[in-house]
Formats: structure tokens, sequence, C-alpha cells
């Protein structure tokens, strides 16, 4: 009927059109989601070792998870990376694999690269948004408003104290500048919600009043470093603080997180009569997780942050008969989503900047060290401040506001990018995040003492 | 200690960097996650209502969702677009939002705008290889090795019929060159298995004879699809057959997927001890993903589909004693994802190519009636020849065979890019493929008979 030579006479006058970006990314497509599935085998495997030898250890899984995450990332195996760092699809081993079986060139394999590093940060930012909404379920506001005056004044201490005393020491002793001084005393300020409230919830303390000032004090300190970035960065790109702005941003977090927990009155009995009347899958999951991302959106759109409006969801929810069963369903879906945050975290975190045989790291070491006794100090410090609250553990509340995460490298960044801190400012900064995340963990489980082994499927444990 | 001033002063000696193109993306990190939440509430709400309405018509839910992605993508509402389409940021109400809120240069909102729906597209596969794992879990591997000869015969039957009678007719009544005809022809064969393994669970079908030969048909026939792609675009691209190429792709499907039932055997028993030692979270549901990502990663490599891995995945974890409880693990992840990918379906589809008020459809649409005709005779007759199986609903099968999805799309996109199809006869796949999806449910659940209604949790409803 046909010839192979009419195909290839009538191929031969084809226009074969040189294919657009768009084109090229469809063609991408199923190298991308090759690179993504990869990227998730090694997640949850180094994971699931990782928090099963910490296990075993008699140390928090999370602290195996971002072990685990370093072991794989750029410090390592460099099995998972992030082209952040500088760094390029050649770098990557699953980049070279995938570039291997697909005989891609040096420009598609960097844009796919791109595009996989970009699918995975989305989804451990998902991740941290899911632990967080998890969180807000397993919190009681009741038992949050109680602690609310306590939990504000660990904030605020425990924001003021190492911002103060790590921006003048970084300039008396170390005679840095002022603005660099006053990155650096910032970056100390925000502990990191993520894993503080993961340890507590794998020890089991999350519901006990020291579990529920930390997290309480951790959101209040995590929207306060939000308004003294927007402070130090009107600083340092007009030299005036932009009163207005930060304003807006103060009314805006205090308007979001009370309106959104008295809105949540209204909320709770809707939202049982609206699952009631669904009648296909996802009948409860759904709704709720609508619920979590909208206002993870709202957070995120008024320049507060995602997490805090997926707690404040996760606080609302709790207040709802469909608690428990949302509860056993957003367990899986956590299991799956925040290990990916964890490892991440780990994955990214650059330990060279701990070698001493690097001449630059030298001079950053010595004010590594001053920034670390800053940040331990300047929080463990907040426990005592605890007022009106008989045999509370002071130390195991100082300990728990410990862990930097996120936030401090934030600023670092913003840091580094707008040119107002150096190279040696900018590793003792991620010397000091990476020490106080992985040294608070095991020591907040020593301030709580040796708690019961909960079994495997145990409540967040 | 410092003054505004001398903060300015030292400020305009700064040298403020270019940022990077790695700076820039990390800095529009936060509005890349704020438009991927926003598209996870779009498509949430519309799937739900879609598929409530759906139900109370008494059609099948994932017809609603089908439907729903219509009416929030690129033919009515466009808030979920993808930039395939040739759409640029403008297009999309999502991203014309987040340029307001954030102040975005048209730049960066393109940026945006590409890496969200990157994401959610990444998102929405992940999606449908879940669905695939959970419909292997929930299909009995003896059950389909009793009925894989008569599923042979129809996935063989349900490729050469419609392949043949499509190329043929093209040829001779439209007077379609025989390149094109051969792509049209292509494009009528492979069966969406995610749509038509959906609709079986959610009637109750899937583990009917009936349900478990259109599954394993849909499996095969996904295989021979993927074979005579890889023949047509060879003879596309050189005007010969690669044999070598099909050979090894033939070889390598057959490997992969008996192999993989072979090794389950195996691994049945390893996998429940494996869990039985596991002391952390996510003990059961971490390596059960890690198997289907695995064997997704492996079917995707090998240039295969990754749904057939999973789905293999599924087949071999459902031999093993912690499959009940995998079942109920899989539930809300698969509620949570697999919406995405039928949203984005249906989003994606452009319905403005079903106006016959744009002179350029004309023809295209004159093909696609007679597409359509071969399309559904083509698979419905394979219902007739099953054999061996006494009172077997011979008109389901059929109708269970026939709605085409992304390799239809993909052959129509490779066939466009190429230059090998011109608009009309790609228009006219298009509408095949998109008349086939929406009309199969309806019909294969008509064909089944009415059926007692699950409740909201019932198993896969």
């Amino acid at each position: 009927m046909f010839s192979i030579n009419a195909i290839a006479n009538h191929l031969s006058g084809l226009q074969i059109p040189q294919p657009l970006l768009a084109t090229a990314e469809s063609e991408n497509a199923p190298i991308i989601l090759s690179g993504v599935l990869l990227t998730f085998v090694i997640i949850y495997l180094s994971s699931k070792v990782g928090s099963e030898i910490a296990r075993r250890l008699d140390l928090p899984p999370v602290l195996g998870e971002l072990v685990a995450g370093v072991i794989v990332g750029v410090s390592a195996l460099r099995l998972v990376i992030f082209p952040e760092g500088g760094f390029t699809a050649s770098d990557s081993v699953v980049m070279s694999l995938l570039q291997m079986l697909n005989q891609l060139s040096p420009e598609a394999v960097n844009s796919v690269f791109a595009q996989q590093s970009e699918v995975i940060s989305v989804i451990a930012e998902l991740g941290v948004i899911v632990l967080l909404f998890e969180i807000g379920l397993e919190s009681d506001i009741r038992q949050l408003k109680e602690v609310g005056i306590q939990a504000f004044v660990v904030a605020f201490i425990g924001v003021t104290a190492p911002f103060a005393a790590g921006t003048i020491g970084l300039m008396y002793f170390f005679h840095v500048a002022a603005i660099p001084a006053i990155f650096a005393g910032a970056a100390l300020t925000a502990t990191s919600i993520g894993i503080t409230s993961k340890v507590l919830a794998e020890i089991g303390q999350l519901k006990s009043k020291e579990g529920q000032i930390i997290v309480g004090a951790a959101v209040i300190d995590d929207v306060l470093g939000i308004i003294v970035l927007a402070v130090v960065a009107s600083l340092a790109k007009t030299g005036e603080v932009d009163i207005t702005n930060v304003a807006i941003l103060l009314v805006s977090a205090i308007a979001f997180l009370f309106g959104s927990i008295l809105l949540g009155g209204f909320f709770n009995k809707s939202f049982v009569a609206l699952v009631s009347k669904l009648k296909t899958r996802g009948n409860i999951v759904i709704p709720a997780f609508i619920f979590a991302y909208a206002m993870a959106f709202i957070g995120n759109a008024i320049h507060l942050e995602a997490i805090l409006g997926a707690f404040a969801a996760g606080l609302v929810l709790d207040e709802t008969d469909a608690r428990n069963e949302l509860d056993e369903l957003i367990k899986p879906v956590a299991d799956l989503l925040v290990p990916v945050f964890f490892v991440t975290v780990g994955a990214r975190a650059d330990l060279s900047v701990l070698n001493p045989m690097i001449p630059e790291n030298r001079s950053g070491l010595l004010i590594a060290v001053f920034l670390l006794a800053v940040a331990i100090i300047g929080k463990v410090i907040t426990g005592w401040v605890v007022f009106g609250i008989p045999n509370i553990n002071r130390l195991a509340i100082g300990i728990g506001m410990v862990p930097r995460g996120e936030v401090g490298l934030v600023f670092a960044g913003i840091g580094t990018a707008s040119g107002a801190i150096d190279k040696p400012l900018e590793v003792a900064i991620i010397i000091m995040v990476i020490l106080t995340t992985f040294l608070a963990p095991p020591f907040l489980r020593i301030a709580f003492g040796k708690t019961e082994e909960p079994p495997a499927n145990a409540e967040l444990a």
C-alpha cells in the first residue's frame, strides 16, 4: 500500500521545525519524572536507614533523617544536590545517570536538573507545610491559650537576647561593621519550628506544658523573625526603616493568627456538616487539605510564612469532631512528605565550611564559635523567664528553642546576595545553623529525661 | 552605637552583584510555592464539586473530575493552564494574581509560571503512578494470570483493528498521505489505563472477570502502543524501522513485567520481615513507596512507562501479608494525588477544537467523526474475541477498552512537533481522545448495569 521509500521521500520534503521551549520541556518530561522518582527512592531509603539507626541509638529519628540528608547531599555522596550551591548537572550522580540513559546534551541535562530540583524543593516545602498542619492538629488551642503569655515572653527574650548579644559582640570583639553585624544578629533570632516540633512529637512531649510553650514561642518568634528580616532588609537597601511596611506586616501577622482562630469557631461545625454530606472518596482529607493549603497560601501571600497558615489550619480543625479520623488519614501523607523536607535540609548543609584546612574558613570558624555560644545561651536562658507555672522543666524549654533553621539560612542568603556580609561571616552563620540544628535534638531528649519507647505506629512517634 | 547615616554610607560603597540565575530562582521560591498551593486549592475544590455532582447524577465520579478540569482549564476559566499550549503567564488567572501580589516583572512571572507548571505536571504524574500502584494492589495476580490469554487477545485486536482501519481509512477516504495516516492510526491504539481502571474501581467491577480482563488488556496494549510509537517515530525520522531498537523494547517490556512478577515471589516474605523490624513512623508506607517508585523509575528508564512499573509493584505487594494495612494507608495518599492527574487531563483538553465556527477546525471535525467511529468500534469488537469464558459481559469489556488518553495525545504531540501531521489531523486526534475519554465512563457504567451504591469510604469507591 505504501513503501518505505515513499515515506522517506515524503519525509525529505518535511520542514522539521525548531522545537519550541515548551515542546523541549514536554519532551524532557519523562526524564524529569525519572529524576524525581530516583531522588525520592534515595531520599526514602536514606531517611529510613537514618531514622532507624537513630532510634536504635536512642536519638530522635529526625536527627537520623538530617544526618542521612548530609550523607546523600552536597557534603558527601552528592546524590541529592541543588543548583543554588552553584552546582551543575555534572556534579549530580543522579543527573549523570539520566544523561547516560537518555543520551542527553549538556544543555538538556542542565535544564532537567534545574526542573527536577525545583520539583523536589517544592515537595519538601509541602512536607514542612503538612508537618505543621499535623502539629497544629496535635496541638490543643485551649492549652496554647493558657500558656500564651509565657510563650510570648519566651519568644520575645529569645529574639532580643541573641540579636543584641550577637550584633554587639560582633562589632566589639570582631570589629565587624554595623550592617553585617545586624544581619548576623538577625540570623540568630528564629527557632526552626519544624525541627523542634518534630522532636517534641517523637519524644511524646508535644502536648506537655513545656511542649506547648515551645511550639507557641517558636510560632511567635518566627513572626518576630520575619519582622526583624523586613527591618534589616529595608535598612540594608535604603538606610532607613520602612515603618509602614513593618507595621503592615505586624498587623497582618496578628490579624492572621487571631482571625483564623476566631474564624475557626464558625468553621468547626460547617466542616463536619460538609464532610458528612460528601459521598465520594477523599470526603475528609480533600476538604481538610483545601483548608490547609488555602491558609498556607494566605500566610505566604501576606509575606508571612506558609507553615504558619498550615499550623493555624491544623489548630482550627483540631476543634472539629472529624479530628480523630483526620489524624489517621494525615499520617501516611505526612510520612511520605515530611522526610523529603528533613533529608533535603541535611542535603543542602555544606559541611565543608567546618573544615579548618580551607584557609577562608578559619576566620569564619572563630566567629562561628562566638555565634554558636550566643545562639545557645541566648535561647537556653528563655526557660528561666517563664513565670507563674510551678515545676516546669526550664532547661527543656530553653533547649527546645535552640535549633535554628530555614530563617537563619535565609538571612545568610539575602545578606550574601546583597553583598552586605562577607564569606567568613556567611560561613559562621551557616555553621551556627547546622550545629544548633544537629545538637538540639539529642539534648532536648536528655533534658526531658528518658521516656518510654512508643510503638512504631504511635501517635506521631 | 551606629547611625542610620553610617549604614547608608556603608551601603553606598557596596557592590550589589547581579543576581545569579540560582539566586533569582530561590528568591522566587515562595512565589512558586504560592502558585502551587493556589493551584492545589483550585484542583481540589473543582474535583470535589465535580465528583459529588457526578455521583448525584449517577455518573462515575472520575467523569466529574475530568469535566471539572475542563471548566478550570484552558477551555473555560483558565485557572489551571500549562505553557505547552503556547500560553504565557498573562493567560493564567493564578499567575496574574501572583504578579499583582508580588509586583513581579513579566520575565519573573513567566519563569514562575513555567516552574509551577512543571511542579504540577510532575505531581499529576505521581498521581497516576500512585493510582496504578493502588490498582495493582487491588488486582489479583492469580486472577490476572487466569485471564492472561484473553487479555492478550483483547489487547492485540484492540491495537491492530483500529490501527489498520484508521490508517487505511484515512488514506482511502480522506486522501491523507502515508506517514500522517500511520501516525493517526497509531494514536488510536492505546487504552488509557488510568481512566478505565478508575471507573472500574468506582463501580466496584475491578475484581470481576471483566474488570481483570480490561485491566490486563489495557496494560498489554499500553506496551504494544509504546512499541507502535517506537516503530512510527523511527519510520518518521529515518524512513526505516530500527528493528534492533524495537526488539530491545519488546524484550525489555516482557522481561520487566514477568521478571517483576517472578521476583515478587522472593520479595513477598522479605518485605513483611523488613516492615516488622522497622520501629519508626512510616514503617510500611515508606518501604512500599520505595518499591513502587523504584519500579516506576525502572519502567521509565527502559523507555516503557512509569505507570507500568507502579502497577507491577502493586501486584507484587498485593501478595504480602501487609496488603490490608497498606490498602488503608495508600488511600489518603491516592485521594490527594490522583485528582491532580484527572483534573489536569481535563484542564489540558482544549475544547475549542470542537468549535465548527473556527474554519480550520471544519476539515478536522469530519476526520474526527471517522476517527471516533474507528476508535469506538475497533475497541468494542474486542469483547467478542474473548473465548472460553461463558456468560461474560462482552459489551462491558469492549467499552472498557474505549477511553484513550495520554498515549494518544503523545502521538499527536510528536506528530505535530516533527511536522508529520497537519493541524486538521491533530485536531481530529485530540477530539477523538477527548470524546472517547468522556463518553466511556458513563457507558461503561451502563454496560455493567446498575450496581449498589457503595458508601463514601468503600474500597476504591
